[in-house]
Formats: structure tokens, C-alpha cells, sequence
């Protein structure tokens, strides 16, 4: 199911599932076992407050209205305390059942007091397969919920500027923080990315100096597969920074849409990129192609030298070889050494051919 | 007929058919012998009530106006029974020819006082081979018209939820009942898709493992022409669902609204996974094209190792066979046992030659 | 000449015409020998009158206000009396020029009080290749003028629903005669699809069954360019039809808008089916190109087989054909049978070798 | 150089010129040697002169406010006289520069008191390989100055026309007159259209009858790099005259209108011609790929039904011709004949098998 | 790194710098050697001083209101540097970030009192690899800052131009001075452009004449990855000069938009021509693919050819040489001359054939 998974997006697909209503929160994701966990970062330019929990209860003891507060939720297995969360902050059940459900594509909903921003982080597993880890984010008035799939250590840079009052992050609003959080989840896109280009430049190498093997043909069919995930990812995300970029109310400040925009910069960026790699992987098998080609030609050469050279002269042994009683070669005192000098003649006049038609 | 059908679409292709006003009602699919037969829902937060006949007039019964009443008839080859059921409820005649126009792409018309929708559900049929069934669905103030050409059970799993009482669907309106129908039909995509992602990783793994043969083309020449029909049917959908969000009046709700927000997402993401499945597809036909040409090649080998090896050895020996009066070598003692020594060394010296080709 | 018209379209080419002013109006097909006949229908809801003639003056006699007229012109070579035709209802000279330009692609002009539609009609002809048919319309206030290359049947349909009365045809205005006829076109267009789905499927079982041969190539190529010329009829009257439905002022009834939003879903139709097998013709090509590989695959496969069996084989039997003085093993009593013995046993060796290879 | 030119284009590359200021007059087409001439054409209604001249002053002199005057200068190459001419008219500095920068791009600048057209002709040379040449047109209130890189006969129509007074362009203004330019301008295309047209038919011929050699790639090729040179050409003047249909002041008559909007429906139709032949051309390349399969198929038919029939039955040769001294075979009386049967009935099997598998 | 510099932009992906807080000021490009020099020039019409140090700070004493001031920075190693010339001229914190980061693409940012514009520059190094140069421009409104990676001579030319008081150009304000510096980065895309062209001829000329070798596959690639690099620099330009075109607010002048419009029209040109040259190369491919088969062709061609005309023969040698003691044939008088006529025949008639088959 997992190695299914790869293409196949949103719901569940067994049946059961399928007749669930719109809005029914079920994890659909394959890390059942992360525990849910709580973090939460109260900060304002002054202060600085780490918390962490296993129970999302501690979510609600958090209101002062001065300070941004930042609840990162690790693990979407345990719907109930998601739900609970949730309606804690008077979110939408469509919102909720998207926050758990995995295979939601990158999106931007805007709603009256908040934004629900659902994005992709992609990794490398321990085994080396490119993952999707579903995040999403919403963005209030003064705080910002992040969910993830997994904990990982993508938000990590994040946390140290905030702890370490470095940078603007922490004499700015929540609306920053939201964009720091995208900012650190497209970054990430430029190491997958970097990725891509060593393995498609590793192909390449290979295709020149090696005996390419038929193996390559599903690397970079692979490779074609890994570049259709990536896209889906992060194109439907250029839209949804887009849309961050030009939207009203008050929950964007003014200051932080040049940030907005640089990202967005950045995600063009990306954009372009795996379009050029997509371009390169087609260019890849097209190589190939000629390779196989071109070494097959070197294959037939051989081949036909061998034997144009080798089947006259036989032929010319052949007639020696016959039992006809009246053949006066065979009498002939120098025949054998005229046959010779005739072969090696007609050997060295194939050479000279084949040597013009340049296929030595 | 049945397997022209496929690529075809809208009207009856005899010349007989064709010169009919436009407006003309006449079922033009394939399901002929499927009897016309009417299923009525009817329900409210508190109530609910199901009525199953063989008679399309059962359906002037139900007239209730704080109900919302959900007629579904199965069948489409009665074609009186449905224009008489569309002139009560006063349906544009164009509207009655498109219910039974199994062909007619999928569309929405928006009238005055209500909505006409087509949509394609796709299924296998016992024999495997994937099958388009027309709907049209027609959403009225406070009732919907389903219109299926065979009875399935793509709508079971909102009957359950009506009759459980389940989800929200019962304290909803006509609108979110209409929506409920199309969410099923989305649904069943993804099945569909989930399907040919197991059929292009088994094409995948048998290009790899054993000797691919000749069907495999026909095959994914059979899954592009699949996939072809699958985004003819759903491409026209995501337009249907846009202008369904956007629409104005008071037939649709506005908290409806955010669950038809919710279905675009999903069909967008169908619509993305068609066109990477496409994708894929190609790059099957490219994998196919460079393993036959792969393998040509180890063919290829195989006879130029063969033949270069053995054509100078076989010359040697002819050149012995020849029957000259004075070859001196033949008298040799040792002449025997030194050419076999020199054969052998030439063996090598070939070996040799074509390891340091890689072609062995 | 024919042959090339094909795929140029528009002016004649010599330079002689080329000079031409514009509006010059000179017939450019290559019907040159249909006469030109005038078929006038004059009907109201009640009354029906039809009335032939080859002179088209009798055409100005026609001009009660209440009934619809349908002047129906065959054959454009006689220009002088379409021109005589075209001053009397005071068409533009642009018009006119383009009634007659046979290469005039798919338009509407939108006039005071007319608008000048352009259609292209696709048949096949005795001899079977495919044959576009310039047709022109103008519709006014209670008028229709149509202009066809060569007289077809392809407006029949719409005279016998005129005659009997049958469908809303008789009912209404001059606006519904219009989009009769271009529905009738774009009905016909449906045959001919049909006709290249069933080409489509024909070449797809000829790939599998026979020995393809080299001409399948060149149907393909005829197949694709037949799609072109289809999609250069087809691609323009959908903006044409698009425009018609959108257009202000009182010559479009609001009933009729109806219709001709369903004509337009028809072209759409025929679009999407045209792009269908546009994509299947290029499948057909790669299928064609996986054959050809394939079979040279097993033909090579023949040849390596027959080759690396019996030339080992022939230089076993060569070397005991030297005519060395002293070869033990010809003395032998056994030897003969025990060489046998292992030329059979490396028989055996080689099949079971290529069995392996899945060659056999 | 000559050859280069032809897929790059604009300013000299030549570092040198590369640093000149914006607006720097110099001629780099080449046709150096062609002399700057002036042809003065003016005309009314009723009146026509014509007047030709190796000096530009003489353009000064006819200044008469009712008359058209139309003032076409062949020849770039003096630079000076052209600025002289521009400052007269009072034209800005980079008109001038686009006048004679030969690799101006088809583009249209709307000046206050005049519109400034580029545009492209295409002919074959007398070597046959097809030029472009630079057309640059001038539209004032009651003048229109057109600049040829070298004097054609394109316009030769138009003059006509003029000098005959046929048509309608003597009683119509300056916009009329360069609207007449560019319809001779596009109409030209079509000629060049034509001849590939020709030229793609006449390679299909040859890929079907005689053996196709390798230069029909690089024809093939040659012909794409020509589409690639006209769509370049073509391509930027549809937007030229679509601004030029909705430009606003006074330059343009509200009944040149008409005629510009069908010149416009020309170029669409050079533009579709060209992109149906691209895709023919495309096609002409896959074709010759399955040609050259095909053939090759027959080649390796034709090896492999030698070398399977011949090599066994030389192999049994061989084995007759062995020297073992107890072989029983060979004292039998009938045993030369026997094996003649036996080889014959081989050579009959092995045919039987090959017509089975179609490959005779 | 350098070479994976060439398809990957933005950021350095070293997981330390990409924790990096968005803003931070950090040079990442390969040119760490190139020390930062300041370059200024302050003209007005009459008067020009130019003024070169090593320390930025004497930018600061340029501030005379009537004259434009040209500072250009050579050189972004030196970042306190930049960012107190960043901080002097009031720039935005990310426009700083932007000028030392090569990884930008293309774009202009407009604030309320300057535009910042970042170009690519192309050019070859001494390897004779191609090189994107990063340069950033502020136009402010009597001061251009320009930002150059490694000083170049591609602004030389506007150097000379203004030292010489050549052109318009000292006559001009600083927006005429930021459109003269685009104009010489674009002017020198052609000089690359050309370079490519002639690349592309010399591939095609050696697909011709020589025999192909695999590294012309390699070639093809390389510049295929060329041009994607090319176009990633030039087409986000496209959109900047446009947006500046366009433009609101004082700082660019009404006349000089003529000139940048004159520069969109020679970006556009590069554009064309990039997608021009694009095309030719992936024909280059489909050309290298033809022109292998064909040569395989010829080969086996050859190598049929000699096989069928010898193999026959030697089995007929076979026959005769086998040691039936009752061969009738061996005891004919004229045996072995008949034998040898037979051969003749046989092979003449091998020839005739193979001549007939066009393989000759």
C-alpha cells in the first residue's frame, strides 16, 4: 500500500471509506504509529516561552492577546485531540478533516478570522525513497497552528531565530511566522532539488563511460516519477503564495508581503527548476536511446567485418577442398602459395574497404 | 457497436438518427433492456421515508415543501415515462433529450428554478472492460431528479447516511443532496485511478522481469485510450463544479457553498493524477521502445561473438581440408597438434577481445 | 491540382490572381461544372411553399414580412448572379468575394442587420477521400440565404421537418432555420469521425494479426493529415457558434440561445473527439515502431539461434576434414560416433542456453 | 555570413557595432549593393502621376493636401538619405534605426500622427533557398511610405491597380493603400506556402517508391528550419494587424476596417497552414523512421532466411567431409544421394517455416 | 560545485545556510576572489567626471541634485561593504539580500523611491564554458547603482558613450542610463545566441559528412542544457522590461519608455530565436537517430550481401568436397569447370537481385 500510495492522492480507497460523508475525520496516512505531541512557542519581542506536551488540552491555556503563540502539532493519528483543537478555535470541520487527511493538495482557504494554509514537505526516508509529509498551517490573529505528519527537524531553524531573538521573526507578528514556517518547508525543495540534478548528472556519466544496462531505462523512468511528485507539490503552492501575497484584512501586514513576495520569488524559482530537470530526464532517455543505437551500430560492424573478411576466403578453401579428380590447381607445384598470397590480397583489399567506410 | 461506442459520443451516428429535429427524445446507449424504475426519498431533519415503483407517475405524489424529495430513476429506456416526468416538473425539452442522450458530455445548464447537471460514472463491467454511465442530475428548490442509466450502487452510501441519519446530509437542503451525489460520483474516480496505477506498475515490473512480448504495446495503447476517456469525463466536471461554486440564487446554500469548494479540490486532484498517469504512460512506451532495443542488442552480441569467433577458426580448418599436392604443413609431424595450439590462442585472444568490450 | 488543394487553403495561387484587388469575387473550388440552381423555401407556422429555379431572379420575389424565407443557392460558379443576389439584399462586397472564396475559413461577420456565417461540410466522395464543402450563410431578419459548393443532402433533414410540419422548426423565426442547417452540419461531422475511429480500430488489428507492411505508415500519415483538415473545419466554428450565442441585437431569439448553446456542446464534442484521436493516431505510430522492432527482435533472434548452433558445429566437422598426415583421432575406431556424440550433446548445451535466454 | 543570417537576427554581432548607442543608423542586411531609388506614386480619384527618382529630395516636393502620395523606396543602403527623408516626415530617431535594422521583428508602433508597420516578404532567390526581405511602412494622414530592402515585383499588383484605376484603391485614402501593401505582402505567403506544400508531398513520394538515402533528414530538416524562418515572419504580424483593426484615431477609416479584419482572417489561415505542415513534417520524420525499420527489417529477412537455410546444410557438408577413417556412411552406395534428399527436404522445411512466419 | 551550480539557483542548499533567517546578507556565488571595487561616474550634459576607489564609502560624497550619478560595484564579496551603501541609499533589507545573491532570478521590484532590477549576463570563460554573471541595477531618481558579480567589459560601451558624450545618453536622466545598461546585457544574449547557431550548424554538418560518434549525443545535450540555461535568464526578463514599460510614478521618463519598448522588442527577439534554436535541437536528435539506423542499415546491407552471395557457394563447395565413395559427379571430366561456371551464374544472379533491391 505504501508503494501505491506514491501516485494516488487523497481519500482512502476502500470502499468503506469511500461512503463516509464529506467532513469525517480519519487519518489516511501511513505513519499510524507517531505519537501526537504538542510544542508550543509563546513569544513576543521581549519574551520568549517553550512548551511541550502530550496532551493537546495544554493548547487552551494560551490567550494573552500581546504575544504570537505558536502550537506545532506533531503526529495527525489521534483525530480526537485534532478535532478538539479545532473547535477550541471555532474552525471549520472541512478544515479539520483536511488537517488529517493526507492526501489534500496544497491549498490556501480564507476564512473570516483565519487562513488554512495545507502544504508539502518533501525527505528522503531512511531507505532513500523521496517522502510527502502533509503539513498544514493555520494563520489567526496572533497565532499560528502547524500540524505535521511526522515530527521532523524541518522547523527547527525556525525555532532557534525565535529562541535566539535572531533576525526579525521575533519583533514581528504571527503573519511572519506563518511565512517562516513556508519559507523553511520551500527551502527544503532546493535539497530534494539538488538531489535530482547529482542523480541526473550521475545518468549521465554513466550513459558515457559504462556499458549502459537495461536498469537505466527504470532509473530515469524513476527519476521521471520522482519530478511528477516534486511538481505536484509545489506547483499548486506557487498558487497558494500568490494568493497569500494579494489578499485583504487585516491579518497580512503590510511589511511582511515584500517576504511574501521574495518567497514566492523562490518558489518560481523551484518551479522553473523541475521543469528544466523534467526537460533533462526526457533529453536522458533520448540518449540512451541513441546510445543502445550507437552501440548496437558498433556490434553489427564488428560482426559484418568478420564476416565479409572470412566467408570469401573460406569459400576460396571450400573449392580446394573439393574431391574433383580433374582439377589442375591441385597439381600445381606453387598452387598452395599462390592461394595464400590471393587470400592475404583479398584480406588487406577488405581492410582498405572497410578502413574507408570508416567502421575501423 | 458496443466497442465503437468507446471512442464515440453524443448522437446516434445513422443517417436516420441524424436528420432528427434537435429536441427529439430517444435513448441512444447501450443498456436497453435495463427497466425504467423510480426510487423516491423523502426527508427532513426528523423524517424520513423511502418508495421504490415500477411507475414514473408514483412520483406526482410527492409535493411536501418543507421535505426535500430525492427521485432517482434507474434506466433510461422509457423514454415516455421521463419526458412525461420532465413536463411535470417542467423541464426544458432540451434538457429531456440530454437525460437520455447517454453521449452528451458533461455539462451544467442553469435555469430559472433549477439546475441541469451531466456527469459520467465509470466502472468496470463484469468483463473488465472499463464502462461510462450517463447521469443527470436535476436540482430543483426542494427536490433532486437522478437520472442513472443502469442501476449501481454509487449512490448507496448517501442512501445509508439518509437513512442513519449519518453526517449532515439530513439537516441540509436540496443543494447539499446534489452535492452529496457528485462527491459519490468523484469517489468512484479515484478507484478507477487507483486501478491504472496497478496497471502501470504491473506493465512496469514485467518490462522488467520476464521477456516483454508484443501485447504490451496493444496494452498501453488499451491504457492511453483508458485514460483518454477517464479525463473526457472528468476534465468537463472540474468546469461544472467551478461554475456551481460560483453560481448566484438561492438554489445553492451558502455553507453548501464551502463542501463544493471542498469536491473542486477533488477533482482538480483527479485531474492532476490523469495527467501524471498520462505521463507515465508515455514513458512506458519509451521503457518498451529501449528494452527491445536493449535486448536486440544482447542478441546482437551473442551471434557477432559466435560468428567472429568461430568464422577465422572454421577458415583455418578449411584451409587444411584443401586437397593442394604439396602443402608442406600437412607432412609436418607437429602440424596437427600446432594449429589446434594457435586455434586455441586465437579463441582466447577473441575472448579476451570482448571482455575488454564489455559484451560478455 | 485537386490533390494539392488539400492542404493550401484560401486565394488561388497563381500570380495572376493574386494581383487581384480584394473583394474581387471570382469562384477559387474545384466544382467548377455545378451549375448553379436556387431552391427557395417560404414558410410560416400554418403555410409551407417551396418553389426551384435555375435563374436566381426569381429569388427577389419573395418578400412577405411575416413568413421566414430560406434561399438555398447550389453551385457557386455562376458569380455573376450571386453577385446580382448579394446587391439586392445589399451584402458588403467582402461578403460576397467570401461567399464564392471556397478557401475562406469557418467566420461570422457580424452586420447590421444580417450576419454572414461561414461553415465548412465534410463527405467523402465516390472516391472515397475526404472533401470539404464550403458553405456560407446569411441570416436576417426573417431570411435565410445559403450558398453550397455542389448541391448535397445534407440539409434534407431539414427541409422534411419544414415539409411535415415536424419539430418546433415551422414555429419559429429566421434564427432557428440558421442553426437547423449548422446543426445539421456539424451532425454529419459525427459520421466522419466515426468513419476514422473505425480506421483507427482497423489499423489497430492490422498492427496485431498480420505482417505489417510499410504502407500501414503512410496511412497513418494519411489518417493524421485527414485530422488536420477535420480540425481545421471544426476548431473555428466553435468560436463562430460561441460568438453566435453571445451576439446582441434582435436577430437571435432568446429561445433559440438555448439551442445554440446546445450546438455549441456538440462542437465541443466533436473537438475533444478530434484531439482523442489525434493523441491515438501518435499511439498508432509508436505502436507501429514497437512492431517493427519486435519482429526484427525475432527475426534477429532466428538468425542467432541457426548461427551459433551450427557454425561451432561446421568447425568441429572442418577440423577433422584437414588433411593433416597425422591426426590420431581419424584412426580411431570410435571416433566417428563419439564427435557425433558431441556435436549432439553441444546441441543440446546451446537450446538449452537459449531457452534460458527465453529466445525459444 | 550570408548563411549564419538566417536564424539570427537583429543588430550586427560584431562587438563593435554590438556597443553603438540605441538609435544608431546603420544598415545590416545584406543586400549592400542594391541602390537606394524612389518611386513616387500620386494619386485621387480622378488624377494619378507617377514619378522615379535616384534622389530622395525629390519626395519634398509633393506636399498637395486631397492626394494620396505613396513614396516607396527600394534599397537601404543609403542611410543618410533615409534620415534625411525621416527628419522631413518628422519620424522618431528609432524608426529610422528599425527602417534599416533588417532584423526588426514584424511589429506595429503607434505614433501620434502616424502608424509605423514592419513587416517580412518571403521569396525564393534565384540559388532557390528562401529569403526574407525587411518591409518597413510608413502611414500618415495622407502618405504612406514604404522601404524595401531590394526592389520586388510585389507590389507591382498594387501599382497596377493604382495606375488602372481598378478597384476600389483609388477612391479610398492612405489607410486603404497600406492596407493593399500588406494584403500583397500576405498574399505572397501563400505562395511560399505552397511550395512547401509541394515540396512535403514530394518527399512522402520518395520515402514510399525508392530507396531513401540519408539525405532526406537533412531535407526534412531544412524544411522544418524553413517553417521555423515563416512562422517567424508570420506569427508577430497577426498581432500587428489585429491593433491595426482596433486602433483608435483617425488614421484608419471606419471602412478599411473591413478589410483589414479579412486580411487578419488571412493571416490566421497562413498561420494554421503553417502549423499543420510543422506537424506533417513531424510526421515526414517519424515516417522515414518506420521506413528505415522496415527496410532494415527486410534486410535482416533476407540475411537470416540465407544464413538458417545454407549453414545447417553446410554443416552436414562438413561432416561428409570429414577424414575419420570408420565412417559407414560414406562406403554406402545410395549415400550420396540420400543426403541430397535429405538436404533437400531440409531446404523445403526450412521455406515452409519461413513463409508460415510471413517472411517470404 | 561549480558544476552543480550550473542547474541549481538560489540558495546555498547546505543545511546551515538555509536556517538561515530570510534577509540575511550572504554572498553565494563562486567568484569569492573578486575584490569589491566602486566605480563612479557623475555627468550632465556638460560636464562627466568618473571616479574609481576600493572603498565604498566614497559613494557618499556624490549628492549633487542636477547630475546623475552612476556608482557601479564590482565585485559582492565585500558585503558590510554593500549593505552600508545598501543602508546610506535606504535600500530594502531583502534588496540587499538579492544583490549578493547570484541565485536571483531575474526581476524588478518596484518601491516608492527606486526600482530594483535584477539581469543575468551571459558569457563564455576562458574554459569555454558558459557563465551566468549576477547583476542587480537601482534606479533611483538621479542615481543608478549596478552591481556586477566580477567587473566585466559588457558596460564599457556605455562607459565610452558617455565619456565621449556620444548619443543621447548624457543628455538623458538615469533612467535612460539603467535602460542603456539592459540594453548592452541583452545586446550581448546575441553574441551567445550566434555562438549557439553556430554550434548547431557545425553538429549538423558533422551528422553529414563524417562518421557520428556517441559524443554527439553528449554534445546535443550540452546544448540542449545551454539553452534551458539561457532561457531560464532571458524569459523572467521579458516580464521585467514589460513591468517597465509599464511602469506609474516619475521615475521613468515619457521618452524614454520608446526606448524600452525598443528593448522589448529585442528581448522578444532573443526569446524567438532561443525557441527557435531549441527546436533545431531536439531535430538534431531525431536527425543523429536517422542517421544512425541509416549507417546500421548500410552495414547490414554489407553484411547481407556477403553472406548470401558466399554462403550458398560454400555449401555447394561442401558438397564436393565430401568423401562419398560413389559421388558420379567428382569422376566427370568437366566437373569442376561446370562446377565453377554453376558458382558464376549463381553469383551473378545474387548480384542482379541485390541490384534490383536497391542495395547496390
Amino acid at each position: 500500500m505504501g508503494k501505491r500510495k506514491r501516485y494516488l492522492s487523497r481519500r482512502p480507497t476502500s470502499k468503506k471509506s469511500l461512503n463516509q460523508a464529506p467532513g469525517t475525520v480519519t487519518y489516511v496516512g501511513s505513519k499510524e504509529t507517531v505519537e501526537t505531541k504538542l510544542d508550543i512557542i509563546d513569544y513576543n519581542t521581549t519574551s520568549y516561552e517553550r512548551f511541550t506536551s502530550d496532551s493537546i488540552e495544554d493548547a487552551f491555556k494560551f490567550e494573552e492577546e500581546n504575544n504570537v503563540t505558536w502550537f506545532n502539532i506533531d503526529g495527525l493519528n489521534n483525530t480526537g485531540a485534532i478535532t478538539k483543537l479545532g473547535k477550541y478555535y471555532e474552525l471549520h470541520p472541512l478544515i479539520i478533516e483536511d488537517i488529517v487527511n493526507t492526501n489534500q493538495r496544497p491549498k490556501i482557504d480564507e476564512y473570516q478570522d483565519y487562513f488554512f494554509i495545507v502544504a508539502k514537505m518533501l525527505y528522503r526516508n531512511k531507505e532513500g525513497t523521496l517522502e510527502n509529509e502533509h503539513i498544514s498551517i493555520v494563520l489567526g490573529k496572533n497565532y499560528v497552528l502547524s500540524f505535521q505528519e511526522a515530527g521532523g527537524d524541518v522547523f527547527d531553524g525556525v525555532r532557534q531565530r525565535l529562541a535566539g531573538a535572531k533576525g526579525r521573526i521575533r519583533s514581528r507578528g504571527a503573519d511572519y511566522l506563518a511565512f517562516a514556517l513556508l519559507d523553511a518547508i520551500v527551502d527544503n525543495y532546493f535539497i530534494v532539488l539538488e538531489e535530482i540534478s547529482d542523480k541526473i548528472e550521475d545518468i549521465e556519466e554513466r550513459l558515457l563511460s559504462v556499458e549502459p544496462n537495461d536498469d537505466i531505462t527504470f532509473e530515469i523512468q524513476e527519476l521521471k516519477k520522482t519530478m511528477l511528485r516534486i511538481r505536484r507539490a509545489v506547483f499548486p503552492l506557487r498558487e497558494v503564495v500568490s494568493r497569500l501575497e494579494k489578499v485583504d484584512g487585516g491579518l497580512i501586514d503590510e511589511q511582511t508581503v515584500h517576504y511574501i513576495r521574495d518567497l514566492y520569488d523562490h518558489i518560481l524559482q523551484v518551479s522553473e527548476n523541475i521543469e528544466v530537470y523534467r526537460e533533462m530526464s526526457w533529453g536522458l532517455m533520448d540518449m540512451y536511446m541513441t546510445t543502445i543505437s550507437h552501440k548496437m551500430n558498433e556490434v553489427m560492424k564488428v560482426l559484418t567485418i568478420m564476416a565479409s573478411i572470412f566467408i570469401p576466403l573460406t569459400f576460396l578453401a571450400g573449392i580446394y577442398g573439393m574431391n574433383f579428380k580433374y582439377m589442375p590447381e591441385l597439381d600445381w607445384e606453387y598452387g598452395y602459395p599462390t592461394l595464400l598470397i590471393i587470400m592475404l590480397l583479398l584480406f588487406i583489399g577488405m581492410m582498405i574497404y572497410f578502413k574507408r567506410k570508416h567502421w575501423l
